[in-house]
C-alpha cells in the first residue's frame, strides 16, 4: 500500500515522456489566437507588392530635381488602390498618396511638409533629396516564397496580422484534446445549491475548466458520486470518448478512494502515485494506449498548482511547442519550509526596474483556496533544503494573465 | 494645417481623462474569466463550513490517548458527504475520511500511515499527538460575512473557484464596451480575396479585433471606402450604435484621409491629432459625449502599438481597474535613435535569472508587419534623448500570452 513516492522532477520528466502529437485540423484565421501553427506561413508575393509611396506628397524625377528645378506642375492625383499612372513629362510631378503604387517613371516622393501648393504648382522647399526618398521598394520586407512564420509558432495577435495579410483565411493548427474534467466526493453539491452543514460546493472542477480555458480547450465535466460499480462504468466510458481525462480527489488513502483501484481495473497503466510535493502528494498519473490521465487530489490548490505544474508543459509539447518553464522570481524574503518536499510557495508577484520579486503570501493552510486570491503565482521552492533566503531565484507559475 | 504636436506621455494623460465608468451586467460565474468584478464576494459561510477532516485515518478522544491507550475498536465510518456520526464509547474510534464532518465527541485524527488495522481493531503506532491533529478547524480559513474578493478585481482561475465555492453562480462584472473597428483605404481587399497587383489585404482590423479579444472584447469590424460622403454616413450611424470606434487609417495629410475633417464635421470633439511616437505619429483621438474615437494611422505597426499603449489602460481603467502598466525591462545592448520621438522598439523577452531582459530586433522599417513575428513586444523609449545604453530600464508592452 505504501507506494514509492516521484520526486516533482522525475514526475514531470514521466509526464513530458507521455506527450502525444495531436492531430491538426484548419480553423478559420480569426479563431485561431492562441492555437498553435501547423503549417509554415509563406509570402504569397512580395512584401511590399509594389514600390510603395510611404508619405503623401508628390512624386517626381529625382534627375530633373537635382538639375536645379524646385516648381513642378501637378499632372494628376495617384491614390492607393488605384492602378499604376504615368508621369509624361519628367518635367512635372504627380500627387501621391501613402499606400499607393508609385506612378511610372517617378523615382523619389517629397512629402506635404516640405512643399507649398498654389493654382496646380507645386514649390518645394527643400534643397536634398535621397535616393528613393519616401518609397517602400516592392520586396524590400519579404521576397515571395519566403516563409514569414515556422510552424509551431503559437499564434499571437502578430501572427495573426501576417496571416490576413498573405490571405490565410482557413488556417492549420493544432487540434486541441478533448478532455473531461471528473470530480468525485459525495459531500459535493452543485455551485447553485444550498449544501448541508456537511456539505461544500463542487469548485475544483471549474477552477480546472477556466485553467484550461487559458489554453483555448474547451474540457466538459461530470461528477461521480464515491461507487466503485457506478464510476467503474462511467470511467470506461469517458476513457472511450476523451483524450485526457483530469480527475480531482479519490487518490488518496480513504476508504471511498477508489480511483486507483478501478482505473487499474480498467486497464490504466499507473505510471506514478504520490509525488514528494507540497500541496499535491497524492497526485496519480497513467496512461491507457492513447489516453491521458492525470488524477489530482481533492484539495482545491493542489488542484490548481499541479494543473499548471503538470498539465500546461504536457499539452504545450503535445501540440508542438518546445516547452520549457521560463520565468524565474527573485524570493522577496526568507523562507523556510521543512519537509522534505517540493514546496510550492503561494506568491505576489511585482516587478521592479525589470526585475521580478515574488513575496510569499502568509497562508491559512494548503487548501484554503481563498488565500489565492491575495496571490498572483505560484514559486517553486526545490526539495533539497529548508532554508531559503532573500534574494535567491526560483521558477514560478503564475495564474493571472497581466 | 500644421496642427501642433502632443507628447506621448500627454496623450496618454488625456486618454485617461476621457475613461467612462463601464455599465455592470451579470454573468454565468463560468464566463466571467478574465473580466472585472463589480462586487465584493462574501463568504456564505464558515470556511472550513465545519470541523473537517483533512487525513484519511481514525478520529477519537485525546484523552483516551493521552491516559495510555493504543488500541481501539473501530465504531463506524464517517465518510465525507454523510450526516456527523457520533462516537459512543469514548474507548472506541471511528474511521474518518478526508472532507468528512468530524465525528461528534471526538477531538483528533490519526492518519492511516501510523496505524495497524486488524479484525476492526485499530493499533496506534506513535506516541505524540497534538491538539486537533488533522483536523481543519470550523471558520479557520475565513468567517461567514468576510470579504473573500473585492469589487474590481480581475478575475482569474483563483477567483472562479471562490466563486463556485461561495455558490456565486451568477456575478456582477463591468459589462464590455461595444466597439466597431473600422478600416479605410481604396487599396484594401478581403483576406480570402486575390489583390490586384496596387492592392494589398486587410489585416490591421484583425489585428485589432485579436487584441481586443485579449480584453475578452468582441468587437466587430467594417470597411469603408474612400469617399467622404459614405463614410460620413456610415460613421454617423456607427455613432449611435457604438461605444467606441477605432479607426485604422486616413487620419494624415493625404488627399483621400477624410476621418479627421469627416468626425468633426460630426461633431466629434479632437482632443489630439499627432503624437510625437513613432510609429503611430498621426494618432486622432476625440471624444462625442459618451462615445470615445481612437483613430489610429494605417501602418500596421502603428496601429498595434497604439491599441497597446493607448487604448488597454483607457479600457482597463473605464472596467475600474487602477491601470498602470507595471512591466519594466532591461535593455540588452546599446541602442541608438536620433529623432526627437517617443520610440516604441521591437524587441524579444526574456528571463534571465528572474530579470526580464528585451534585445532589439533589427525591423525594416515600422510597416513591416512580418517583423513582429521576431519579437515579442514593444519597449517603450523616451523622447527625450537619442542614447540608450544595455542595462537601462524602460516599460514594455508583450503580445505574447506566455
Amino acid at each position: 500500500m505504501n507506494s514509492k513516492i516521484t520526486s516533482s522532477q522525475r514526475a514531470l520528466e514521466i509526464i513530458l515522456d507521455q506527450t502525444k502529437k495531436f492531430d491538426i485540423e484548419k480553423v478559420d484565421f480569426t479563431n485561431s489566437l492562441g492555437r498553435t501553427l501547423k503549417e509554415d506561413i509563406v509570402a504569397d508575393r512580395d512584401f511590399p507588392p509594389f514600390d510603395r509611396v510611404s508619405m503623401d506628397g508628390i512624386a517626381l524625377v529625382s534627375n530633373t530635381f537635382n538639375k536645379g528645378r524646385r516648381a513642378f506642375k501637378i499632372e494628376g492625383v495617384q491614390a492607393a488602390g488605384s492602378k499604376q499612372l504615368s508621369l509624361n513629362n519628367s518635367e512635372n510631378c504627380m500627387e501621391a498618396m501613402t499606400g499607393a503604387v508609385l506612378p511610372k517613371n517617378t523615382d523619389v516622393v517629397i512629402q506635404y511638409e516640405l512643399l507649398d501648393i498654389k493654382n496646380g504648382i507645386v514649390n518645394v522647399n527643400t534643397e536634398d533629396i535621397k535616393d528613393f526618398q519616401n518609397i517602400h521598394k516592392k520586396g524590400l520586407d519579404r521576397k515571395e516564397g519566403d516563409i514569414l512564420i515556422t510552424k509551431d509558432t503559437i499564434i499571437s495577435s502578430a501572427e495573426i496580422g501576417v496571416l490576413a495579410t498573405v490571405g490565410k483565411s482557413q488556417v492549420t493548427v493544432a487540434k486541441q484534446p478533448k478532455v473531461m474534467i471528473i470530480s468525485t466526493g459525495n459531500e459535493l453539491v452543485e455551485v447553485d445549491q444550498m449544501p448541508k452543514d456537511y456539505q461544500i460546493r463542487r469548485s475544483n472542477v471549474y477552477t480546472l475548466i477556466s485553467l484550461l480555458k487559458r489554453l483555448n480547450i474547451n474540457a466538459v465535466s461530470s461528477h461521480i458520486l464515491d461507487d466503485k460499480e457506478n464510476l467503474k462504468t462511467k470511467i470506461k466510458s469517458y476513457l472511450k470518448e476523451y483524450d485526457v481525462l483530469l480527475f480531482s480527489g479519490a487518490v488518496s488513502k480513504g476508504k471511498f478512494d477508489f480511483i486507483p483501484e478501478v482505473l487499474d481495473e480498467l486497464g490504466v497503466d499507473k505510471l506514478f502515485h504520490r509525488v514528494s510535493q507540497r500541496p499535491g502528494k497524492p497526485f496519480w498519473f497513467g496512461k491507457k494506449q492513447n489516453k491521458t490521465i492525470f488524477a489530482f487530489p481533492g484539495n482545491p490548490v493542489s488542484t490548481f498548482v499541479s494543473c499548471m505544474k503538470y498539465f500546461y508543459p504536457w499539452f504545450q509539447k503535445s501540440t508542438g511547442v518546445d516547452f520549457a518553464n521560463n520565468k524565474f522570481a527573485v524570493l522577496a524574503e526568507d523562507f523556510t519550509f521543512k519537509p522534505d518536499l517540493t514546496y510550492f510557495l503561494q506568491v505576489k508577484i511585482e516587478n521592479r526596474k525589470g526585475t521580478v520579486y515574488a513575496t510569499p503570501v502568509k497562508g491559512k493552510g494548503s487548501g484554503d483556496l481563498a488565500n489565492l486570491i491575495d496571490a498572483d503565482a505560484f514559486l517553486e521552492l526545490t526539495a533539497d533544503r529548508n532554508e531559503f533566503k532573500e534574494g535567491e531565484v526560483f521558477p514560478y507559475f503564475n495564474y493571472r494573465s497581466s
